[in-house]
């Protein structure tokens, strides 16, 4: 099947790049799924659309009996405005795929098409679950698995293409994968006035640039230097005028975790510290902490399997038992439900550009990554319906 | 002529609420020199628009030869949302007359009705200059005065209208009595990222909130205590996402001063503050700097004139020597020109809900403060073109 | 009698550095007060010893009937390591005459020492008030006026010598001329342990850096920017290994105003602020502000007569009417009981390295100022007597 | 022999005692290393001492042949002051046993008389290793080395007290166990002066605070969460007066890590925001880093042995693999040369006041804790000697 797969590879850059210039925000996707189904209806798989939102869910029916295999690829994009100089460029002003998931789409899409056109030999099913919203919680992936996405399925795998590794290498870990993922805001309320009477103000800009030096000291000084967390500010904004003191100043951000102990201790002391710095200065404030998606804990069996298919696949100096990740990611949900692994494909070639972090504005993916991944995953569905199959015929005899 | 002011002061009310229900932002000014422009031509006196961008002139021949008096009120409006609960609240989301030009504008068309009405008995001429765009550099004055607004006018008068004094009393100063007034904006260039690993990005909300707690010391500790000097900075603008790093803040602000060697101070700490902080976290900068307008210097004759004026109408304990604001005024290049005075007449009043500082969302005048200004502003310009002619006649005999 | 004072010259440069070698600290002065009173004493002037503390007075009793002029010098010194490079540097380590009282004691030896020669032709009497412990609240002023120092003394006369002028000025002014003077000490209370589980302490120096930082918006946001402040910390001492995280940082400082409301202010801000941050950071405190010396209000009519005075000897054109300082003086206490003047004679003459400022490790007066500010009190005080004398023989008349 | 060592616990209680009375500094050593050679030469083991400086060797040689087991402890104290109220206090001001340095060598005392008392059974020879200055790099364990320690030594094992742990629990880990420990000082040079007068000055307090607020974003901002890092500052000292702007501040730290490029990016961060902060200020700047103890690498084998020697007296449920520590220890110079390994033993009683974590002013330790760590030497060495004579023995055969 990888010759089939590597056939595509032409397709599966078109799909990737179709969708890379047509993102679509968290929530709002709306061309995206259409497209998706309407690509898997043409392939002749059974489809399901508006699963828990904007979901679309496809369904493979093997030629044997056997058991179910779930892949998921996620399909939104972020608020971010692409600085690529790029044929492909996104044409939506403001928002772009700067985390890979237009590449997931088209892999799973590839995959799929292979798959399907190799049914007859599946000791099994394969549920395709495109995901809607990975990247705001509360996520797709929870109202989909509500919506039944996971229902008779016995194993999961996805994977998420990543900058940080080297095109077509594979990074697998049993356990903590990826962290905890929540988000906070903070509105500072101080008093407007004229930019020439301070005295007369409450000053929210002042305070807020107190309040952020000192929100460094809970990773500087609070947490347990063995136990990683990320304490992130990514927005504040305040004020319209360069000569009036505003009233307001609003502040977001993103905690990571992997250990509960400190997700509390971080949410304990971020209330301190915007309470006392704001009682210091006259200010009030409100402030919301909402918790994210829990930490990617994968399974060991499954992670085994996934590790042996990549090295089968692509090699055995491709594959690495890697570091945990502090990136959040809801895959996190379906693996509460049914065993499985998440995995990471390495995307990033200097020559191509493809060297820039995630959620940067010049993000871009080496393609050729998709074809690596692909063959994992076709790799994984295989062996483990074949290795399920063998269980019961062993067990019969 | 005062019987006649009071009597215009219901139309002083309507033309005030008309301008604030309708502001327009500096250097936008369409609607409002319309109105003005018609108001006066139906009075019968000539009109120039057009002046220096959007300003407009109305010149009222007096009956016998004499001096040249210019009255002068400015007619922009603030980029703030207007909060509050009055049926003549801002009709034009995002912008309010929060700085009550709205009332320097219904005050002084009031004056030019009653002016106008009783040129027969005016020994000289009167310009009456309505003057677009003060709150932002490089203002309208300059622009109004190379178009020749002050061509042959041998003095001039204009007032501010304040919540900082009661309503009804006035403030003067011979010498310096608004402060110099200069804007800055920075933009802090980091290297965007996911919020999730800091390491591998430069984060500029975290530069940007170290700089503005340093940026603090150039008022608290490298400036003579004994020099008044304002550093505020208006506005704090970085991020579209809470789990993005984004690539850049952006600052702008402003600085207010009286001496001009305390002005270079500030530059010169400025710009090694914003340097050594963005070298200190591996980041760059762009900083620019404006000086706007020049303080406002008020010419000692003419004060001593016009505070006469006032407590001949108001009182003696209602007119006292006050002392100078931190507000720019580019008022100032008109006393450069020729010579006058600028004065304040308190509009505050705490039980209507008129105590606000300027530039607050809230911001409202005491309505009554337009009469007291009125009636000022035609006893001194009566008051010094009879001055000038009784001395001319003196001089005669 | 500037002749004399001429010839004593060569005398005061060894008084003044015979008290620079030996300095001694705030109400631990004991061989400088003895010296002085020896030296009064050799002269023939009746003294009195242990006058509020350590105080030294010295009484010369004219040959004609008439009023009392108080001259008052302070003999203390500061808790400063002397780095200058002379031979009559500090003999005592950590210990220097940083400020000029060495300076101003000499002077007034040498006045006394002229004023004696001739007290046959004064018309009244002088009381000498060589005060201890200026540099220190409550300092030595208020003890020495509740010991009697100022009984029968009509008025009063004091200089500080100044590296902010050159050697021979004079600066005088009416109204307040020196500001209210405070003191505070904060002591961060956190908990200590070991420097690298920073999650089991509470770190007193972080929070302290967060508090500096904080503060320097009174300054800079809370007051009125016409009225001066000046909120400095003199000293931070927190831990004694690099390793350990301390319990405790200790921090003192001092604030300077002109305006009781501005030190009331001051005072909310600065507990507000403490308060603040310590509860961010889950730290405790403790706060002192010690109120210091009021604010130096100097008389208008002896003001005047210095400032002839001063004209008549060294110029008019070394003479002029200064700015205040922000400095605290206890001469203050004097000014609430008795009429009189304080004035400041520059010291600084860059050829001669006089020009570091007031408390800086290299600190030195230029000598030749001794002269200057001797001509002038005598002059002032011989003025004073003649004048009153001449008021009152015109009274008999 | 564990009853023999429970007969020594009350001496062990008052040789630790003795030691924790008189503490002495890093270096300074003398009363300490004099008192045990004084104990082992009684016991008729052959001492060294001043080895490497203040160190002393004791030599036990075993009754028949075998291989050589270094046992070391460390005996130095540190800078603290100790708040304790218990008869044993520090005697020395400003010094004081507060890491459990006493407990390591009292509890050596008792192991060497016990395997001194016993020498004929060992199959071996065992050399005590009483090691000075371990809190202070270089550290004693480089020059002891140097001065021939481990000569003839086959393994070595070691253990510190903790109160992390309850008493009589032993943490083992094979790897690192112990940080890198580094130090650094900065000094900071302002320009002093006249507390009244900021802007003649650089305040070096205000640039600090600065300083240490931005600092902290090494941790937070600049370091892989991953990988543990620990910038910790430890003092920061400061001005003299509360009334002088001082010419320096003096700030000391520590920095803890396990790798290497961790470290390289500390000390380039280190350097950036110190130079940054400084010119941002006009202040000049000297920055000395020192990289002190390298990570801890305990051997496999030899952990494994120890863990279970350790399970053996101290029953299973009383032993476990621990978290790495972010603390220094100089052992791992010994580990760079034989293998070892270097285990905790758990000495926290809360009732007994022994929770207070190291380096605190209440720390002190459960005395029962000597016991169990003594018994777990003891049963290691003779077992490590009992193992390497079999394997010799069944070679032989």
């Amino acid at each position: 099947m990888y010759d089939q797969l590597a056939e595509l590879y032409q397709e599966m850059v078109e799909l990737r790049r179709y969708f890379h210039m047509h993102p679509e925000l968290s929530f709002e996707e709306v061309e995206t799924p259409a497209k998706i189904a309407a690509y898997l209806t043409e392939l002749g798989i059974d489809v399901k659309t508006g699963v828990g939102g904007n979901g679309v869910i496809g369904y493979i029916r093997g030629g044997k009996p056997g058991k179910t295999v779930a892949l998921r690829a996620d399909f939104d994009a972020l608020p971010i405005q692409d600085e690529k100089n790029v044929p492909y460029k996104s044409q939506v002003p403001g928002v772009m795929h700067a985390c890979g998931h237009d590449g997931h789409t088209a892999t799973l899409l590839a995959v799929a098409k292979v798959l399907q056109a190799n049914r007859e030999k599946l000791a099994g099913n394969v549920v395709l679950i495109h995901q809607f919203a990975e990247e705001v919680a509360p996520g797709g992936a929870k109202a989909m698995i509500e919506a039944g996405c996971l229902d008779g399925v016995d194993a999961i795998f996805g994977t998420h293409l990543s900058s940080s590794f080297p095109t077509g290498v594979v990074g697998y870990r049993s356990g903590s994968i990826a962290a905890a993922s929540d988000r906070f805001s903070i509105v500072i309320q101080g008093k407007g006035g004229h930019g020439a009477a301070p005295q007369e103000s409450i000053d929210p800009i002042a305070v807020g640039a107190v309040l952020i030096t000192h929100l460094q000291q809970i990773v500087s000084r609070r947490i347990d230097p063995q136990k990683p967390a990320v304490f992130t500010i990514g927005s504040f904004h305040a004020g319209e005028a360069f000569n009036v003191i505003p009233d307001t100043a609003t502040i977001q951000g993103t905690v990571r975790t992997y250990h509960p102990e400190v997700q509390e201790r971080i949410m304990g002391e971020l209330e301190r510290i915007v309470k006392g710095t704001c009682e210091a200065s006259n200010a009030s404030y409100s402030l919301q902490y909402t918790k994210g998606y829990p930490a990617v804990i994968n399974h060991k069996q499954e992670t085994l399997l996934l590790a042996e298919s990549a090295k089968q696949v692509l090699g055995e100096e491709h594959v690495f038992e890697m570091e945990p990740f502090m990136s959040g990611e809801d895959f996190a949900y379906y693996l509460q439900k049914v065993p499985g692994t998440f995995f990471f494909t390495g995307a990033c070639n200097e020559e191509l550009g493809s060297s820039y972090p995630h959620h940067h504005p010049r993000f871009d993916i080496d393609e050729k990554a998709m074809l690596a991944a692909a063959k994992v995953m076709v790799t994984a569905t295989v062996r483990y319906l074949e290795n399920a199959a063998a269980c019961k015929d062993g067990g019969n005899r």
